[in-house]
């Protein structure tokens, strides 16, 4: 068997036999496949595609490239949730407490943020202590006991994936839907859950801004997880406003915990608990999606979800008063700049895209995969979509550090940039728009 | 500037400028555009092509990754002759001296076979004593004095062109004509040439086995050419049977020397004499086709041809008694099998396919780039397409050495499989299907 055939064969639109990705894949680690020829591949992929087969053949090789965890000792089910990506997208820290107190076990292995978007691990470093890099004894212990535990992708866990991420990047094919379902379920899998909830969004501030595209990755991400034996369940979210108030790591775990709490906004409590009941689903601990919300809405009004986020931060080395008292727990940016309405009337919109870009600038999130994040920097909306507002009214917060406050006058027009004020209220509609 | 948002836009099927295809090509000497990019790169520059422009370009950025040699100071026309290959095509050692006797100096700078092609290094290098890695100073004197230098790819010539042309090969990236124009016309161009002639070979041995696919790197080749202000006139000539009756490396230059005495057979001396006499005219030595025709002619007929070839291989530490004693200088196979007609007929056509390939495994060619040839293996056809044979009649003969002795049985069928004999006479059509 030869690279360069299988290579040649895709390029043609022709198909890879299951034993012929087996040989690609593990030649990644052995060197017999290089990586010219793996991205000559990648880019005959997302020319060519790849019939659910081969794709599910490249989930399966991609996750046995490393340790596939085995968490079937800890009883219950174990069910994690994955997002696609937006700004503001902080359900993670939300959701995983309320279905670990729901009795769902959530074993979740997230990624960083890059460009816009930001990720789980930046968010939960920003808790003094908080550590995400747990070897797997402390993974499979911090899960059992807490029910929850939140960790990197550590070399273990599908480590072609992590060689074949770096080179899409670099090659500009990341955005091939095989290659993207590939990368998503090799990792989440590997985790040891049994079941996996997507949370696929689109929009201004989305990866696939397309609902068409959405629907496709959705689709293939269902359908292959189901071939391989886990149920996905996916939801596509809309991502045209950031969501919630906070966009920025430590201010999002301040929001975070707000939610918990019982005190979120409504838009961010819409996506958390509409994701949180579909894990208690699969998870078999709720009869119908009416009961898993009620359950879900129950563990925050019990004040067990906000126990479990304490639990979880502690058992992680993190400063549990972060639930009590966020804001003298969390860093703070040196400057607060405010921006203001220019005008009366409703926010019609505040589109995700130029805030993510302006949170990179303040330091929130990275231009590139080495940069380094401010954590206390960000926005934070003091208004949302639908509110009213008079000229001059508070829009939003600008959290500054000196480093990056050069930014903040860019900032403002970005701001001013993203946010419409009409004459009418819009109207308010849903964020989950399809359940597949 | 950077070489993954050049990719994702040719990817979208978008042009790239002059200044961004030089900083691609610049980045393979510097090392900031690694090989896992180019390879992307050129899986989408084979899907979405390249307009004439980039194409120019590339070439031109290609053809400066390395030297470009300056034969100014040597008097009249440079003019090089370029085939894409085929089987038993020896034409580059019969028409370089008879341009060159007719006084246009051919400086050429060819490869070596690979797969069921035959190449004019492993040619010359079966010439005793021949040396065909002459450097720049004994290139350009060797030129001066004999009118013709043929000699391989050099570190100075194409660099560029070197590490790319490794990375398609190994990457199914090779089939494309922008990438296929660029790699000949920069090695071409370095050489220091005036003027192109190309050959360009379609059918049953040839790359570009469809007229359609030959008719447009033709067409490329010679706009390019043209654009960047080197003459380019181009041939498609048939491939669908050997040229002439030798194939083997050897054999072909004892064929190429019964040539240059004027005891060719017919098909092999058409296309020899075609492309020579384009030589003289871009040249401009011959007032016109038909006058160059006959200056070739007589540089035959008058033995200047041979002497020219008799001139260039003692220059290159050759044995030049191969000129007048070619069975006695070159290496002779320890055994000649024969492969017989099974029926009587005409012989309406000879495969050049499974004639390459029956050669490679005679030893005379490459199955893989480091594969080492034999210099005497080969097979000898006794009779040609047009020919009345007789049950039981020689059509072939089979040269081989021991350590490829046990390929004969197979060859034997291959030649079969390869040899139609029909009962009716078939037509007989000139070689040269196009010009361009």
């Amino acid at each position: 068997m030869r690279a360069v055939d299988l290579i040649r064969r895709k390029r043609d639109g022709g198909e890879l036999s299951t034993d012929e990705i087996r040989f690609l894949v593990g030649g990644i680690a052995t060197g017999e496949v290089p990586d010219y020829q793996w991205s000559a591949l990648t880019m005959a992929i997302l020319w060519r595609g790849m019939t659910p087969r081969e794709t599910a053949a490249l989930v399966h090789a991609m996750l046995h490239s490393g340790t596939v965890i085995d968490l079937s000792d800890i009883p219950g089910s174990k069910v994690d949730k994955h997002s696609t990506g937006g700004v503001g997208d902080k359900t993670s820290l939300i959701l995983a407490p309320i279905a670990a107190a729901c009795g769902v076990t959530v074993p979740m292995v997230s990624g960083r943020g890059l460009g816009h978007t930001g990720g789980t691990l930046d968010k939960l470093e920003s808790i003094p202590g908080f550590r995400i890099d747990l070897d797997l004894a402390a993974y499979r212990r911090v899960a059992r006991e807490c029910g929850l535990v939140l960790i990197g992708q550590t070399a273990e866990i599908a480590p072609a994936d992590r060689v074949l991420y770096a080179l899409r990047d670099a090659t500009a094919t990341v955005e091939s839907i095989p290659l993207i379902t590939a990368s998503i379920l090799s990792k989440k899998l590997a985790e040891g859950i049994d079941a996996l909830v997507l949370d696929v969004k689109t929009g201004d501030g989305a990866f696939m801004a397309k609902r068409e595209d959405a629907r496709a990755l959705a689709e293939s991400m269902t359908r292959i997880g189901r071939e391989l034996g886990k149920p996905v369940q996916a939801l596509i979210t809309s991502m045209d406003a950031p969501l919630g108030r906070a966009v920025g790591n430590a201010l999002e775990v301040w929001e975070s915990v707000e939610c918990l709490k019982g005190r979120g906004p409504d838009d961010l409590m819409e996506v958390s608990l509409e994701l949180a009941a579909e894990m208690l689903v699969l998870g078999g601990v709720a009869a119908n999606h009416d009961d898993a919300l009620a359950r879900c809405r129950r563990a925050i009004a019990d004040g067990s979800a906000l126990d479990r986020f304490r639990r979880v931060v502690a058992a992680q080395g993190g400063d549990p008063r972060v639930c009590d008292d966020p804001l003298g727990v969390l860093p703070k940016a040196a400057t607060v700049e405010l921006f203001r309405a220019d005008r009366a009337g409703f926010v019609a919109g505040i589109r995700a895209w130029p805030v993510g870009q302006a949170s990179m600038l303040l330091g929130a999130g990275r231009a590139r995969v080495d940069s380094t994040i401010d954590p206390a920097a960000g926005i934070v909306f003091r208004k949302a979509v639908g509110d009213e507002v008079r000229a001059g009214d508070v829009v939003a917060e600008i959290h500054a550090n000196p480093l990056h406050a050069a930014a903040v006058p860019q900032v403002l027009a970005m701001l001013g940039d993203a946010t419409a004020i009409a004459v009418d209220r819009p109207p308010r509609s849903s964020l989950v728009l399809e359940r597949l």
